[in-house]
Order: C-alpha cells, then structure tokens, then sequence
C-alpha cells in the first residue's frame, strides 16, 4: 500500500534539487546525504569524519531534525558552521529545505557539505537533494535484520557505515550475514565497520569519502563551463 | 514544513478506524499500538509479553514492515497467531491494512491483538488504527535525547518502555535527564525500563498493561449494547 501523494511533490523536490546541484558544482562543494535511524550514530559519525577531514577540507553541517537543535549545537562547539533545519513533522529533508540553509553559507569557503537528514530508514529514501552522494549508516543495536525490512536504503546508498560496533559482544548481531545480505541488495557499496565514538575504523571510511571528494573536483576541472578562463 | 497530504488520507484512516474500534469492541478485543525506531527491540518485547501473558489471555499479533516476513515468523514459531503486512514504502500502519489482517483472525477466540507498526519515530504518531492505546519503546543505544527530537511520539504514547538497560553501561545514556524530559511532555504515562531479551523489568510493564485489558473488559461489560440478552 503506497500513498499516491507522489508525483508533484517529487517533481517539485526533483526541480530543485537540480537547481542545488547546479549550485553545489559551480562552487565546487561536495555534498553528503547521511541517513539512519534514530541514534545510530549520524553526529558522532560526523564529528568523527570532521576530526579526520578538517585539516583538508573546509566542512560545514545541516542537521535536519523534526524538532530541536542539538545536534547543530553540537556541531558549532567543535567549530564547524552548522545550520538547523526542523521539518515540524516531516520525516525527511527536501531540496528546497537544503536551499533555504545552504543560504547561510559562503559557498565558496566550503570543500564539503554534510547533511544529516532526519532519523529515518524509510522517508529519506526517495527524495534527492542535490547531493553528490547518500550514505547510510546502521548500528549493531538495531540488529543484522535490518536490510531485509528496509532494502530502499541500502540499495539508494553508495556506502553502508556499520556503527558501534564496540558493543557487538553485548548483541546477538550475525556481522557475516549483514555483510551478505547488504551485498544481495547493493553489490557495489563498500561497508566500513566502525565505532565513531571511538574513533575505531573511521579512518577507511573517510579515505573512502576523501576518494570520492577529489574525483568529483577533477571532474569539476575538467567541466569547460567551470573552467576561470 | 509539512507536506499538505493530510486531510483527505487522515480523514479516511480515521472513518476505518473507527470502524476497527467498533469490531474490537464487539468481541471485546484489547488493541495495543507499539511504536519504535528500527531495531529497538518492539518484537523481542512483543515476545516477552507474550511469555508472561499468554496464560492468562489469547494473544495474536500484527506485524508490520515496509518488507519482509521475518517477525512474523519469529511469533508465529511460539505458536501465536501472527499476521504479517508489508507496506511496500508506507512508513506507517493505516486502518485499512489493520481492517484487512484481523480478517485473518477468529476474533472471539482472542483477547489481545498487539500491532507492531513500522520502525519509525515520526510517521506511526498521527494515525488512529482504532487500537486501545499507543505505546512506545526507546532502547538505550538510540541515546537519552530523542524526546527533544521526536517530542510527538512520545506525548501521544500511553506508556513508555526503556528497553535494552542491561547495555547501559556501554553507553552515554543519562536516565534521569530521559525520565524528566519525557515526563516534562507526557506527564501521565509511566516509564518501564526493561531488558526485554533478559526478561528485566518486563513484570512491571505486563502488569500495567493487564490491568489496562481488564479495565476496558469491565467497560466494555458495563455497557449495554454489549450485553447478550
């Protein structure tokens, strides 16, 4: 059963989305679309990921939650611009929310951009934003189950982030059989094991997202239209 | 910004519903709602309530996922009835799919129908199936401040479950500040902190919840369009 609220809304969020990209490639930013669960771990990974990369890239967060601005908080302590987006109700982000807060940066100070969409395995799924790439992220908590319930995000998602996986030992979580089934689903995305909040494994992660940032500047270089000429 | 959806859907689920709410009443069926994120634990609670209150009451269950039978399996395998639906996208249950899986049960052969609804802390708030109560559960991993993120839920919740405390150790979850600000947006509903795979705490939770069944039971013998004469 699939509400028929689709099609416009879509069309709308698909439009200007297009309109961010264009924006996001004329300043050279790379844009991340990090998705999971309630608590998995999306700030942790990303004040991990800011550790890593800031003394590379020029970062900046938008936190997309239905109410509150913890996160962004949270962000801003460590130095980082942040915008916080509440939806009211809405259990995703849309291309002309990220247009409203991107508003609140200097594009052309910026390397990176990650949005931490709202707390979700279902609802960011469908909508584009803009970005260069979505990831998502589970945590061994939620059990090795999860692909089989929410196979959309697994397969939208060029990287699968395993989380906290420290605790594994205090959870009945079949690692192998995650592995597997994510692979059945989304046979091209690696799958980086870590534990963000410490530090474990994050470095092959965002050598991973490093990877990605350079080869869409390169691709950027060689665009004529992009060109200073 | 909320996606203007609503009416006409919430309108319609609301007539089913109600509709669903006089069936139950007819058979004197007790209807629990239980709503988590992914992987917090609703069908291992579902499972220890089943193991401390199938003596007492006939139990059957609705689980619901956007894919995927497994939960229901995992019930079924204790010998309860179990009807499995997937929402094929739909982030939540409506009453048209509720009104379609008790077909599948004999309803004067039970006393408590338990719906597990789709893992999400947003969309499962705003639509009445015709149960007799929401509930939700938070596990300890998700982290102490998802009320500030997820108020909704949590205020429309009749009683709150605490699961997977015998983690607590490994995380940053500070009770105290989760209790008040639960309390702070839902004053009335109690907090059960549960181990729901160790069986901790579950006594307490299955108490209020047969006290809650056989409350309606005595309303529902009061009234007299129910009487047999």
């Amino acid at each position: 059963m699939q509400v028929d609220i689709g099609k416009s809304i879509l069309d709308r969020n698909e439009r200007l989305a297009v309109e961010n990209r264009a924006l996001f490639d004329r300043h050279g930013v790379f844009v991340l679309d990090l998705m999971a669960s309630p608590g998995a771990g999306k700030t942790a990974t990303i004040l991990a990921t800011i550790a890593t990369l800031r003394d590379r890239y020029r970062i900046a967060v938008i936190e997309g939650d239905i109410a509150s601005k913890v996160d962004a908080e949270k962000v801003k302590a460590h130095g980082i611009p942040a915008v916080q987006i509440n939806t009211g109700g809405a259990c995703h982000l849309e291309s002309d929310m990220i247009k409203r807060a991107i508003a609140a940066f200097d594009l052309d100070e910026l390397d990176l951009i990650i949005v931490e969409n709202v707390g979700n395995l279902v609802c960011p799924t469908d909508f584009y934003l803009g970005e260069d790439a979505k990831v998502m992220i589970l945590s061994v908590p939620e059990g090795h189950d999860k692909p089989y319930k929410y196979p959309g995000i697994f397969q939208v998602s060029e990287a699968v982030i395993l989380n906290k996986v420290d605790t594994m030992s205090m959870f009945d979580f079949d690692e192998q059989e995650f592995r597997s089934v994510v692979h059945s689903l989304n046979p091209k995305a690696p799958i980086f094991s870590i534990s963000a909040t410490k530090g474990e494994g994050v470095s092959a992660w965002t050598d991973w997202l490093a990877e990605r940032i350079d080869a869409a500047r390169e691709k950027a270089k060689a665009r004529p239209s992009n060109g200073q000429e």
